[in-house]
Formats: C-alpha cells, sequence, structure tokens
C-alpha cells in the first residue's frame, strides 16, 4: 500500500465539528435520541440546510420531512446523482450513524462547487431511517421511492400518536406526501457515505471500503400469552409464565442464529401486568433477522418460528407472530462498485476492500428507483447505535477524498454512456 | 363432614356487591388498578368509611391513609380486637384479593353491632400491601406496626414522585406518619381473612381454611449490563447482549427453584436502550423469592445469585443485585389457631383444614405488635392478583359465620385471660 494522502483543509475535520454540532438536537439533555417528526428533527433539518446553502445548494424539504439541497449541472434540468444518507438516530445513539454521511456529501458538494458537472447534484438528509419511533425503518427513503404504503398512517408511537398525526405536528401535510416520490428518469445513480458499523476495516487496517451488498432485514413482534397469577400462591404445575416462556426463547434464538451465518437480535421487550409479585402474563419481544441471503434469513426464520412455538407449547402458552418489515438483499450496481473501488485507490490503499452490509441503510429503499453504492468508513471497534461510536478525522478526509472522486468518477462513466 | 349450614341473610350477597361497587376506584377504564396514595384510594376508604358508618362503626383514616372503624367494647378505652384486609391492588387485579377481608369483617361488626364484647371491636382496610407502586410492600401495615422506616420517603414510582411527595399530594403529613402507630396494650389480636391465592382448599373441596404461618418473601431488583451496539453489524463474538443474559438467568432461576420447595417470579423487565435494532445493553430484572422456611429461602437465594453471577461472566456481563424488601415467616398465634379452626367447625366442617401461605398478607406487618391469626376463603382455580379472580357466595357466607363465631370465640379466651 502507498502511504495515505491526506489533505488537512479537505474538510474533515468541519465535518467533525458539525456532526457534533448536530448532537444538539436531542429529545434527552443527556443522550441523542433523535427521531421522525420531533421538534429536534425539524432542528437537525434547519442546521442541515444552513450547510447545504453554504455549500451552494438550493435547498427545501420533501413532503416527508427529508432536507434536500441540489445545484444544477451544466444542462438545465438533468437528473441529478444524489449523495446522502439520514439525520435521524436510534435511542441513545452516537454522532455518526447516518449523519456522518450526510455531511460528507455537504463537504463534497462544497469542495465541487466550481467544477462543472453533466448532471444535477443533490445531497439528502433522511428524515427516517432507523425506525426508531414508528418501528417501521426506512420510513424517509421509501417516501422518495414512492414506495409510501397508506397502511403505515395508523402505525403508532409510544405514546400512542399515528404516524398520520405526527405528520401534522410537523407541520406537513399526509395527504401529499406522494409528492416526495422521485422518477427513475430524475435520478442518475445514488451514492452513500456510512460508517461501517462493523469491525473489519479495522481488522484489516483500512480506512474505507466499497460495499457489494446490503443484507435485508426481517422484523417480527412476537406477543407470548400466558396467565397472569399470584407470585406467592401459584404452584409451578399451575403456572404459564409469559416472561420464562420468552426468556427460554430469546437464549434459543441466540443459539440457532450463532450455529449459522445468521445475525438475530431481541432489543425489546415488555411484560404486562409487570408487576413485582405477579406471574407475567403477557411477554412482547421484538426480533431482528439478517443473512447475506434472503433465502439464507427465511429459512432461518421458519427453524426460529418452529423452535419457539414448540417452547410456548410445552409451557401451555401461546405465540402471536406479525412481521413489522421485511426488506430483500439490496446489491450495490457493480458499476458503481467499480467506481468506487477506483476512487477509493486515489486515497492510497491500491486494494480496496469489498464488505457486505448486516445493517440496513437508506440506499436499499432507494434502489427501487436508482442504481446504488456505497462507501464505508472505518469505525472504532465496530461499535455504532451507542454513544461510543467514534471515527477517525483522517478516514473522514480520505472518504471524502473518494466521495469526491467517485461523483467524477460517475460524471465519466455517464459522459460516456451518452 | 356434616352439610353446610348456610343463612342466606348472613350478608355474603351484599360483601361480593360491595366487592364489585369497589371495582369503580380504579387508575383505568377497562381494568382494576388501585394504588397508594391516588384519587382512587381515596374513593375507595371513603366509600368504605360509609359501608363501616352504617354497621354503627365510628370511622377516621389514619396518618398512612389507613380507613378504620371502631366501636367500643362493654369497658370504656378497652384495647380492640381488629380485624382486616387491605384496599389496594396489584395492576389489573382482581375483585377480592384484600377487599373481601374488609368487607367481611364490617359484615361480622354490622352483625356483633347488639353484641355486647369485652374489647373494642376494630376493621382496617389497609392502605398498601402489595407494594405495587413503591416496590416496598405492606407500607400501611407496617405503619401501623410501628416500623416504618424514613428511607422509604424517597422511594419513588414509575413517574418519579417520590413517597413523599405522594403523602403530601394525599393531604397527609409525611412528619406524623408516626401517629398511625398502634401500641401493642392497644391491640387485643388481629385476625385477618382472605382468599387462599391457592389451589388446595378447592383441591380438597373447603370453603375455608386456618393459617398456620405466613411466608416472608424476599424481593430484589437485578440490573444485568452489558453493551448497546448495532444488531445487524455486531458479529456474536463481539456481542454482551443483556436481555440473552437475563433470558439465561431468568430460565436458570425457575430451574432452581424448581427442583426445590422454594417459589421465585420473575414480573417485572425493561431493557435499555429497547430499540428493534439495537442489543439491549441493560436489563433490569425484579426477583420475588419466598419459602417455607427462612432459611431454605436464604439457601435458595445463595445459589440463584451464584448461578446469575456465572451466566452474566460467561456472557461477559456485569450484574448488580440490591434487595428490596425481606420479610421473615410471619407464625399465626396457636390459639388463635385454634379458636379460628374451631369457629371453622361451626359452619360443617369437622376437620378444617391447616394451611400455610406462601402469599405475604398485612398480618405479617401487625404481627410485630399483636398476635395474628387468618382465615383462608376458597377461589377459583387457585387465581389471583388476576380479573378471573373468584369466590362463591356460599364460600363467602361461610366465611363470615366463622370469622363472627372467632370475634366470640377470642372474647371467651380473653375473658378466661382476665
Amino acid at each position: 500500500m502507498t502511504p495515505p494522502r491526506h489533505d488537512a483543509r479537505n474538510g474533515a475535520a468541519e465535518v467533525l465539528a458539525r456532526c457534533a454540532e448536530l448532537d444538539a438536537f436531542t429529545a434527552a439533555p443527556d443522550r441523542l435520541e433523535r427521531v421522525y417528526l420531533t421538534p429536534e428533527h425539524a432542528g437537525a433539518n434547519r442546521a442541515t440546510a444552513a450547510w447545504m446553502e453554504r455549500a451552494g445548494l438550493t435547498t427545501w424539504v420533501d413532503a416527508a420531512g427529508n432536507q434536500w439541497g441540489r445545484r444544477e449541472g451544466s444542462t438545465p434540468d438533468a437528473p441529478a446523482l444524489v449523495l446522502g444518507s439520514h439525520l435521524d438516530t436510534v435511542p441513545d445513539a452516537g454522532s455518526y450513524d447516518g449523519m456522518l454521511g450526510v455531511l460528507m456529501a455537504i463537504a463534497v458538494a462544497e469542495r465541487l462547487q466550481e467544477t462543472p458537472l453533466p448532471f444535477a447534484l443533490e445531497v439528502v438528509g433522511f428524515s427516517d431511517e432507523e425506525g426508531a419511533r414508528f418501528g417501521k425503518a426506512l420510513l424517509g427513503s421509501q417516501a422518495v421511492a414512492g414506495t409510501w404504503d397508506p397502511a403505515w398512517w395508523e402505525l403508532r408511537d409510544q405514546s400512542g400518536v399515528s404516524l398520520r398525526e405526527a405528520f401534522t405536528g410537523f407541520g406537513l401535510d399526509p395527504e401529499r406526501v406522494g409528492e416526495a416520490a422521485r422518477r427513475p428518469e430524475q435520478v442518475v445513480a445514488y451514492l452513500e457515505a456510512h460508517i461501517e458499523q462493523g469491525p473489519e476495516l479495522e481488522a484489516a487496517d483500512r480506512s474505507l471500503g466499497y460495499v457489494t451488498t446490503i443484507a435485508g432485514a426481517r422484523r417480527f413482534h412476537l406477543r407470548v400469552l400466558g396467565e397472569a397469577r399470584h407470585a406467592g400462591g401459584t404452584p409451578y404445575p399451575r403456572r404459564r409464565d409469559a416472561l420464562v416462556g420468552a426468556g427460554e426463547a430469546i437464549v434459543a434464538i441466540e443459539r440457532l442464529a450463532r450455529a449459522s451465518d445468521c445475525i438475530a437480535t431481541v432489543g425489546q421487550i415488555e411484560v404486562r401486568p409487570g408487576a413485582v409479585n405477579v406471574i407475567a402474563g403477557q411477554a412482547d419481544l421484538s426480533l431482528d433477522l439478517r443473512a447475506a441471503t434472503d433465502d439464507e434469513r427465511d429459512a432461518m426464520w421458519d427453524r426460529m418460528r418452529a423452535e419457539i412455538e414448540r417452547i410456548c407449547a410445552q409451557r401451555g402458552l401461546t405465540v402471536e407472530v406479525s412481521e413489522q418489515h421485511r426488506a430483500s438483499v439490496a446489491p450495490c450496481a457493480s458499476w458503481l462498485q467499480e467506481v468506487i473501488r477506483t476512487a477509493i485507490t486515489t486515497t492510497g490503499d491500491s486494494e480496496p476492500m469489498a464488505l457486505w452490509s448486516r445493517a440496513g441503510h437508506d440506499a436499499m429503499a432507494v434502489a427501487s428507483i436508482a442504481d446504488i453504492g456505497m462507501l464505508f468508513v472505518r469505525c472504532r471497534d465496530g461499535i455504532s447505535h451507542h454513544p461510543a461510536e467514534e471515527v477517525r478525522e483522517i478516514d473522514v478526509a480520505h472518504g471524502i477524498d473518494a466521495l469526491e472522486r467517485a461523483v467524477l468518477g460517475v460524471a465519466e462513466v455517464w459522459h460516456a454512456d451518452r
């Protein structure tokens, strides 16, 4: 590997400073939590729009709350190469998952301000990727992809507020969400930079990697039903304890996934009635399941479901399953993989690393209207969705260089195509 | 067994109707939840006081929110035989756990209104037995027993309201809680009727039983600490999933208790951050542990704790334990066991059944100032702490007869003693 080239003035320090500035838009004073259609969402949009305008972009918020910026290409009304990621977070989040990709895109737009491009250049900060508020991920990018499902209007957050009500409260008109959709002919391609959220780049001592495919998650809600009874007076043979059944299921889910190449996570649990001296009559669990291919993932779910039903039946419990989310594996376009791979080589890494993403990304939704490409940036210890998320300035600097180079690479291919 | 004697006019139907009337004092329209120091607590006190007055009792609410009624004995200012139970409930409760004993006591007072007694007769509706609001049980009866601990003032409910603040909000003065305490010389004895909360009377086809001893529970709060990380990006070897550790602990707790004579229940669990796509970094559990003797119970806890620590260590998790509640086994006074046993025989059951209580009762707290006796009433399928709680009118009728007879029995013994 040749020694890395690093232009200290390429904007990496500013990108990191802006990530820190966005931390101020949070629902809680002591931790970062910025979910869809909240005052903090609006605040992050406003700050991002100001940075977009300094980069020479014209800005607007679309009908689903996504923040956009655009500069025209050499031909008026040409289709746009879209760069972006998301501005929402999980509860108790780190500062980079999503935001880094938006701010790197703005830095690239700023650097290319005087460079003629054959297409328009757009930057988008998607409004909901994590699905932390309504349990349904990729709401912002699905609106842009035109795959919004009217059934979602009745999704409710933990306070009982429906998505429809939240739209109105944010100043958006639910009837007009269709206006956020972009047509395929309006989009040249979509490029997203994102922290890796895994340990492989760090283990291989590399700043950047290009993504081959994005695993599609399936998410389920499991409700285990038993009987709430007195904790003292009910002997074991009479118990139908939903929480012990849920505990056994959680352990089995891990055991099955671990023995395969799948990743399964139960991140939520709630029990009712939830009193210290009452046996749980009901336990509600979330399940998030991912694999490198849809077939592996679906086969694993069939095995898990059978095992959970077996555990519950043995305990006199019943289980209700509903699927909350299902996304197919999304492959990155091979020409964009090559553009990004080549772009990474200009940062001094002569054999860029190919990665597949176990995490979902907005690019999955955008894939239904445009070719997608993704650039991963190394993060410390693979940590994400946690305040300890950390990226190195040198890696961000390489990332901005590579993303800028990828934009020019797309222009070359696009030119050659016409 | 001789055929049961049942006087249809002994008040059983009215007691059941009043239990149903008390259901109206609830925090939720669709289920019964009446916890300490709430408007519904005040409402239940007012309704109960009205029934007490119709039974010829003079009423007051004491400095800890307990509802009292009293009639004097033949000698002015004589000590009192206290009958009672509690008026608070768990969340999503049935109509009888606690309330039945208070309303049976009022029915007995009404029937004995014209009968001279050598002692005063008091009825108490304790304000907090379940501990559902502040996690600490027997608050009402501990105030009466004079065992109130000033450390409790800082206990907080799920909304963050402290016990001190709740006292003030209810119109009580925290500084005067000591005035609720009764001195041993003021109390002849304490008798409590309660649903069995177990299946033994039903299995033996009996209406009533007398209690030999009340098991003391220990309650713990367990906090399992891992690391919140991205559900997709974190491979299994890097995970420290607090919820899988908690699940394994919950299964182990059941396995250990089941193999012994102990009863252990995890009725509460909460995880943080609690998002569908984030590994749980923290899981908080309650543990309620009971046994026939304190020694068995304490030995079981030592084994459980070691097992939980082993499970957590193996997963790179840590566990923090704090004890929330500890009550010793409380024996019923042998002379009161005999009085109640004899009283039951007058209802037609010539060989009354002796039971030990796995559930805690206000009598445990009162035991520190007076001899205690308990009468159990059969309930359907042993169900309690659940809307499906059910008692039969014939059993309540036998119970009122037996409780009345027990009051007269105490008078005979007390007379003989003097």
